[in-house]
């Protein structure tokens, strides 16, 4: 366990209450050894505890020896963000692991290049949407489908609320949005990828994936949020699956949208995303139903697409009550690595009018 | 799908940000169909959206039909708290569910009365603690959990961030600790359950526990805000395991500390604990090393020990800086259904002395 300084895992922390240096020091150890630091060995204490590295006012850099992160993902949260989540005014505003970490991770299976090239677009954005609302039936919601995957749609997703509800079970659902949706790229020479939701019970979660992927399904939207990011990481790494995934921010939201405390957005959507295996990552967009800011979005943008060891760039998906006059805006703003979400707009008018226009919009520019 | 009205699910909120009556209509058509409800069909806004029962000032009540969370916790945690954990300024207050709902849901295996006929300890608090620090050998390890169940502890368990580590591999570690406090209890008579941190990946975590059972675990430590919610629940489901369950609260913090954001504790480490299977609840104690206040405190108290269907009460465990000098003051506050889990400062000094000091004030009061 001897290593050089640049192969320790480093985290950059915003200290906002109690004394900077004083947190500092309950956090290393908190995240380590959570033990008296005066009664633990002094090779425990050098090796095993974080390394206050840099301290600027609030600004506080820790590194923690690899090690301590045994384990895999679920003790790299842990380490990141276990009992330290419980201190009011710590934010997490960066993290860098090294290329010897990350060496142990392969991240999204297609990324930005592979999905590029299973779809078959080598410049545009990825155009994505959703299928609801809930309450809806499988058939209305398969006919749906359909309708925009004759458009040109690249990804078609469940909304991410459809479990398994009475009004369309999750099984015949996901089957019949996938023969939906296979028959009108048959009839319309498209490409659309189903995604279905992957919203299911943890010892179904597996299960589930093998039995939509067996159905037609070619691409998966998880939760790391309610289902762990480690679950997510476990089918990306399925070679008997193989299917693309699209990761969900719900339950996330408390650990971003208070600014004092939490995990700096680009941290949590961009870099943990990837490493979980997801090769998009959803977030609510700047200036829709949700609260980000578009300093918070471009950051998500900049983390999904920084270098990371040998894992692929992530494609940022912007959601959250998009319109389709917004769209030049917005691949103004995040330029064309980008899956641009619209859900509901779609459907204020001509489902297919407006599908087609949002496909025109972007396609070929 | 015809209820009554006292057969819906109740969600309280605080609205702090924004004009409350907007956000609560936000709310009610973001957690179920996410989607323009002037678009939605009329049954679906009537049936399938959330409906606003009462609205005082910040205070809104919002009650879903049973359907929408169709699937299990995961769709509940979602309905609760998937995309509004986005929102800035609302925080859950309170959670009513119906015993019609309760009945899907065995929660706590043993809970309060299952783990006092378990231990033979029909009155006085659970006492527990965690082997460390990190880096420690299975065989020191195993060594300290052996000084600590021959003094009559009820529950050692794995510090939770043991996870795979260069120090202590984690299957070494879990046959080495079960078999040093097999050893203590036979010489001593003691009953001590040790208690491992399935702190292990997703595609792990249901072979380890079976692992750890075969080695001679009698009890398990999960991590839900890492490893899911439901993960926990397929656990203690898990008739063939039937071992009781102590959840972590590690990255969940986020949710609760934030006054105007979140989540209750009590809802959180009450409630929705309670609801996926936790017999124990582990939260930061007031005035140790974090920042959960005396009412905070007996909140999460309260929801582990109230009416909740069928399912059984849990045990509240404070932790996290406590001293042997406050058990006096602990037993006052919480009662004796409580489990009290003292740490490091068990080895300032003797471990054995601390250790049988703690039972000797905590036995036969």
């Amino acid at each position: 366990m001897t290593e050089t300084a640049d192969e320790r895992i480093e985290v950059d922390y915003r200290i906002s209450a109690g004394d900077p240096g004083e947190v500092a020091h309950s956090i290393r150890v908190e995240q380590t050894i959570e033990f008296p630091f005066d009664l633990a060995p002094e090779w425990i204490q050098q090796q095993v505890v974080g390394r206050i590295e840099s301290s600027h006012d609030q600004q506080v850099t820790i590194s923690y020896d690899q090690g301590v992160t045994g384990g895999g993902i679920t003790q790299l949260l842990n380490v990141l963000w276990g009992n330290v989540s419980l201190f009011p005014g710590v934010r997490i505003t960066d993290l860098r692991l090294p290329d010897s970490y990350l060496a142990n991770f392969r991240g999204p299976r297609f990324g930005v290049p592979g999905l590029r090239e299973l779809l078959g677009i080598p410049n545009d954005p990825l155009i994505c949407t959703a299928v609801k609302p809930m309450g809806t039936s499988s058939q209305e919601l398969g006919k749906m489908a359909a309708t925009i995957a004759a458009a040109g749609f690249h990804i078609i997703k469940d909304d991410h609320g459809l479990a398994d509800q009475p009004w369309a079970r999750w099984t015949e659902r996901v089957r019949v949005i996938a023969e939906h949706i296979d028959e009108a790229n048959s009839k319309a020479g498209t490409n659309a990828l189903y995604m279905p939701s992957l919203n299911v019970p943890a010892d179904r979660i597996t299960d589930a994936a093998h039995e939509a992927k067996s159905v037609g399904a070619r691409a998966l939207l998880v939760l790391p949020g309610v289902s762990g990011f480690d679950a997510m990481r476990t089918l990306a790494d399925d070679d008997s699956l193989a299917l693309p995934i699209m990761a969900h921010p719900s339950f996330l939201g408390s650990n971003v949208v208070n600014s004092e405390q939490g995990i700096d957005h680009g941290v949590l959507f961009g870099t943990l995303m990837r490493l979980a295996g997801a090769d998009i990552s959803i977030f609510p967009n700047y200036g829709g139903r949700f609260s980000f800011s578009p300093e918070e979005c471009m950051r998500i943008k900049t983390k999904c697409h920084a270098p990371l060891g040998n894992i692929v760039a992530s494609w940022p998906s912007p959601g959250g009550g998009m319109t389709l006059d917004r769209l030049p805006e917005l691949t103004d703003f995040y330029g064309s690595d980008v899956a641009l979400l619209v859900g509901g707009a779609l459907h204020r008018g001509d489902l297919a009018t407006n599908a087609a226009a949002m496909v025109q919009a972007l396609t070929n520019r």
